[in-house]
């Protein structure tokens, strides 16, 4: 399916400019938004994964359904102070800033396999972050799935090495 | 089925005096979180909705799968500057702080159906300030769902005239 007319593209957010790729139009889409995940599904269902991992908020919005189909648990990748219990933490760079994202330390148990998801691969600062995460716990990433990815942004030199899916990519 | 088991008490978190209810264990049982969306989704189909609507970020964790096994879409509400196009805007009081929520001006259809998820009732601020949202959109608000009622924060109050479904209740 192509996505691409269901993604609306905002000139010079956040930033002059940047050409921002808004999801929610897709996601106010039951069918299309189904669809997208139903692709996720499939593609994990062949790497036979155990668990997904996705960053707060937007991987949240294809990991937490992807789950509920395969019926996995879903772990959460959350900013600095937001999770309760002990952590693990790692700095990471983002497209338009900096931070620190953490995982609960029995999030993952050592050997299970992963599928991390978020809405978008851009810079890959948020998803390298996040594959030390889980892997710093035991972790096995099996996949790596996105909606969209701004190839133009090198995301993927990040990635070397690992199972990448997108269903939709801008060049 | 009694989720409690699986819900982790926090003493003292965020603040002294606090018991917080901490969802990650839950989410991290594939069987347990499945089971609590299911239950949320057979509320919903009584409910004939067209749409659901969760706040960031917790509220996407049993929105988005419910709107997928659903096919109806999912609307997010968003912190303050986190929706790149036109929005309503209310601000919002929070057990612990206080805030601003947003909605895309085209995220609801007047007339649409709408449920609302999150994952916890306590003081009902958030909730309150999302069903503004909803209908200042000409959205109809069909049901709140929560995973957790914090009885004793009496957030039920702010909920008067509306179908509210929870699946554990603390008192």
């Amino acid at each position: 399916m192509d996505y691409k007319p269901y993604i609306t593209i905002i000139n010079d957010y956040p930033e002059k400019g940047v050409k921002f790729k808004d999801i929610t139009t897709l996601m106010q889409n039951g069918e299309v938004y189904k669809q997208a995940i139903n692709d996720i599904v499939r593609y994990a269902k062949d790497k036979q994964v155990d668990l997904i991992v996705g960053p707060e908020a937007r991987g949240f919005i294809f990991g937490c359904p992807v789950a509920y189909e395969l019926g996995v648990g879903f772990a959460p990748v959350r900013k600095a102070g937001k999770l309760p219990r002990e952590v693990v933490s790692v700095d990471y760079g983002l497209e338009y800033g900096k931070g620190v994202l953490t995982m609960h330390k029995d999030a993952i148990k050592p050997g299970q396999r992963v599928l991390i998801t978020d809405d978008l691969l851009a810079t890959g600062g948020t998803i390298e972050a996040t594959i030390k995460l889980v892997e710093s716990l035991g972790g096995i990433v099996a996949g790596i799935a996105f909606l969209i990815e701004l190839a133009y942004l090198k995301g993927r030199g990040k990635l070397d090495g690992y199972d990448v899916f997108v269903l939709t990519k801008y060049e």
